[in-house]
């Protein structure tokens, strides 16, 4: 198996994973250490990435009617002890401004580990009539834990997220918008947009957030059978509302509390893009979400050869395909190749002075990197057809490795020897809260409680409920 | 003048200006104080107008060929001590974390008041040879500064902005660039798509940002005759780099220092968008900019009138309008109508039952509160022109404005004079150094030198340079 990653720049996945996943963000400019410990750059590639994941996923949010607001960066450290069960959780983690404008501060100011607290004020404060109901917010914004084994994307002190959190007038309402936003916007996104097959299911008391009373989870398999958890959604019942005061006056006119939700994704969706597509060869984006979707190499400095590059490129842009061109001549070829698989690019066009003269050009799919060699007049066609090709198969390539790397099993024996590599299904009667804290023993936790096809279970504890267990980042 | 503002739940802008803006913010929902005095809670409407105005200027930073990057929220004190003069500037205004993961750090953190000295840092590694030249980049970020006076989206002590940062190998480019930011970036979208005039210029010394070579400011006149300065770019000679290290070797093989720009622009742009179009009825925005463009409301609720509005913003919809439906007809129409003129949606049209049975609508625009009826059948193309023809408007008013309150004048008692009420336009060479410190201590100052004709000066020192003089924000 460990055998040397011939042709490629980067140490082979299964060598050494994380040295390949660290590896990836250096060569394909993705992200450096920034100069405090745990913090990133996230350079101008890597951010590029971010940014269409925002958009996909505010899209998608607002379709849900949920509306985007910004609370600020610095909470008084007495909002924090409100929710006590919640500090507790937190205050390892806390960063704390002590001084300003050049003074110490009266009161301490925690920068935000969420806004969880503020947005618990000011829903308070919004909230009046059950006309105010639902109340749909979201925000995207930095948010900083202090991390004492960081990894960039996966784990970072300062790391960028949206936070949406809801008030709603029953319990029924709320259970079925965390439910829209569990599956419309996160596992929709993740499964049709990043291409990676999504195990969604509820967690188990032992995995819950603090303070809910439900908590879903998309958890999705990485290159080396590791669980990534990449988005979670939270019932939070009326706990959360009786803490900081959210209530309305029902149509009879009585005070009620209300019922809540939050639900969160962050820039670890980016590490889970590296870790679930990549190859030894760099990382693979799904043409959906690639910034650039197509790259036109010219091989040769050759006028004419620069000439029908810069033209193939329009006319992919005019088509909607997001290219960029290479010109870059002055520099090696095969280093230039080397650059645009490592950054993932879906498909690569050459063009050289010979395809010029015979009216063809190679066209390159990054993730089998097969090349076809075809008429430059039906280049365009092929492109975009190809990019749609691409986009299908990267589901089921992913798929396929889930699906092997899986393993339906009946005892905990069982179940821990298939964690070893990839994920176990084991009934949830079987293995239990004693099983899952045996598992626990050798960092195997159930990644989420699922019906037998796969499904979020209404009753967690029916009898055909199944617990999905593996090892996670 | 000081009359009261009859018809209007608003203080009148005469009758207390500063009053008026707290005013509006409060009841268009636009944003409140946060917990720690000088933060701001964005509230939906309010972030919707940033989103957009993001958008606009996030576009066109782009077209310039610069891209997005993300530098952490927190900088080691060491960092900031390196450019001294820079550093001096800010000490009175920094947050400082001193404990975190529960413990007292050994070199105190800075929440970044910009990241300038991050961007130093980075591009320094990341500029090696000429071909790494230009490096353009921009980030969007929130930033910290202590306020002592805050006011919301005008000072506050954590804002959102905009930061760009570029290396250029001759000191030609590094200017060619900041003004193509300067013009095709900031007036232009401060004409184009806000509508508010701009004075374009360049910072006496006095002015000018530390440690440039060359400031240029966008100055806009609000509503009570000052000036509120709505973005800068700097030319930062050879000094930043100087600081930082970020050098080249140019194709002789000789290592080089860069020339460096940055250029911002911030939350601030809501303030003036409220104060530079707003009357005493509350927002007026423009319609290119604005979140919702028409609002359609029932008047009354029987149901073929709810269905008409109804049908009626599907329509719009689907012609290319931002449309809203408001059904709300258990509440009162007038404080309905309110709403939306609080909130400065440029369009409102009106359908009550007696309009059903004619086949009429009424049409407001927000700027005028003009009010036509129309054939309903007319109402689509009538809004869509109404939008175009405000979005004009707007800019013409604004622009009246600033023509009538300000002054040519050929002496200092003169200009302080008519800065009492707008801003006067003085020869740089009668007003000079001396004059501008005598206007200060009057709270007047130049906001910028300009030519005759109002462009940005090459030579600030040529004999035909005018200052424009005015009180500020």
């Amino acid at each position: 198996m460990a055998t040397a990653n011939r042709g490629s720049v980067l140490t082979s996945q299964n060598t050494d994973f994380p040295r390949w996943y660290q590896e990836v963000l250096d060569k394909a400019e993705l992200a450096d250490n920034g100069p405090v410990r745990g913090t990133m750059v996230i350079r101008p590639y890597g951010y590029s990435l971010w940014e269409r994941v925002q958009a996909e996923i505010d899209t998608r949010i607002k379709l849900t009617g949920a509306e985007n607001v910004y609370l600020p960066l610095f909470i008084p450290e007495s909002y924090l002890k409100r929710e006590a069960q919640h500090v507790e959780g937190f205050s390892p983690e806390l960063a704390v401004v002590t001084h300003a404008g050049g003074k110490a501060l009266p009161e301490p100011l925690v920068v935000r580990p969420t806004s969880e607290t503020v947005f618990g004020e000011f829903m308070s404060k919004w909230v009046q009539s059950h006309r105010d109901l639902p109340l749909l917010l979201n925000q995207w914004a930095n948010v900083v834990r202090w991390e004492l084994r960081p990894r960039l994307f996966l784990r970072t002190t300062e790391f960028l997220w949206q936070e949406g959190h809801t008030a709603h007038a029953t319990v029924e309402d709320a259970a079925a918008y965390t439910l829209r936003i569990h599956l419309d916007v996160y596992r929709d996104f993740l499964q049709n947009v990043l291409r990676l097959p999504v195990l969604v299911g509820v967690k188990t008391a032992r995995e819950r957030f603090a303070g809910a009373i439900n908590t879903m989870s998309c958890e999705v398999m990485m290159g080396d059978g590791k669980a990534l958890q990449m988005a979670t959604s939270h019932e939070l019942g009326q706990n959360f509302a009786k803490a900081f005061d959210i209530t309305y006056t029902d149509a009879a006119g009585q005070r009620q509390h209300c019922w809540t939700t939050s639900w969160g994704s962050s820039t670890r969706i980016i590490g889970g893009l590296i870790m679930g597509h990549g190859d030894d060869h760099g990382l693979v984006i799904p043409p959906r979400l690639a910034p650039i979707q197509a790259v036109v190499l010219a091989v040769k400095g050759e006028e004419h050869v620069l000439d029908a590059a810069r033209r193939l490129t329009d006319e992919l842009t005019r088509a909607g395909v997001r290219a960029r061109v290479d010109l870059r001549t002055d520099q090696g070829f095969g280093r230039r190749v080397t650059d645009w698989e490592l950054k993932g690019v879906p498909v690569r066009i050459e063009i050289g002075p010979r395809d010029v003269a015979n009216g063809e050009v190679s066209v390159i799919r990054r993730d089998t990197r097969a090349k076809v060699t075809i008429p430059a007049a039906q280049a365009t066609t092929t492109v975009a057809q190809l990019l749609d090709t691409v986009q299908a198969d990267l589901y089921e390539s992913a798929n396929r490795r889930l699906t092997s790397r899986m393993v339906e099993t009946e005892s905990l024996e069982e179940a821990r020897e298939a964690a070893r590599s990839g994920f176990a299904r084991i009934p949830w009667k079987i293995l239990g809260l004693q099983g899952e804290r045996a598992l626990a023993e050798d960092a195997i936790s159930v990644r989420c409680l699922q019906t037998t096809d796969g499904a979020v279970p209404q009753d967690p504890d029916a009898a055909d409920v199944v617990a999905v267990v593996g090892r996670s980042y």
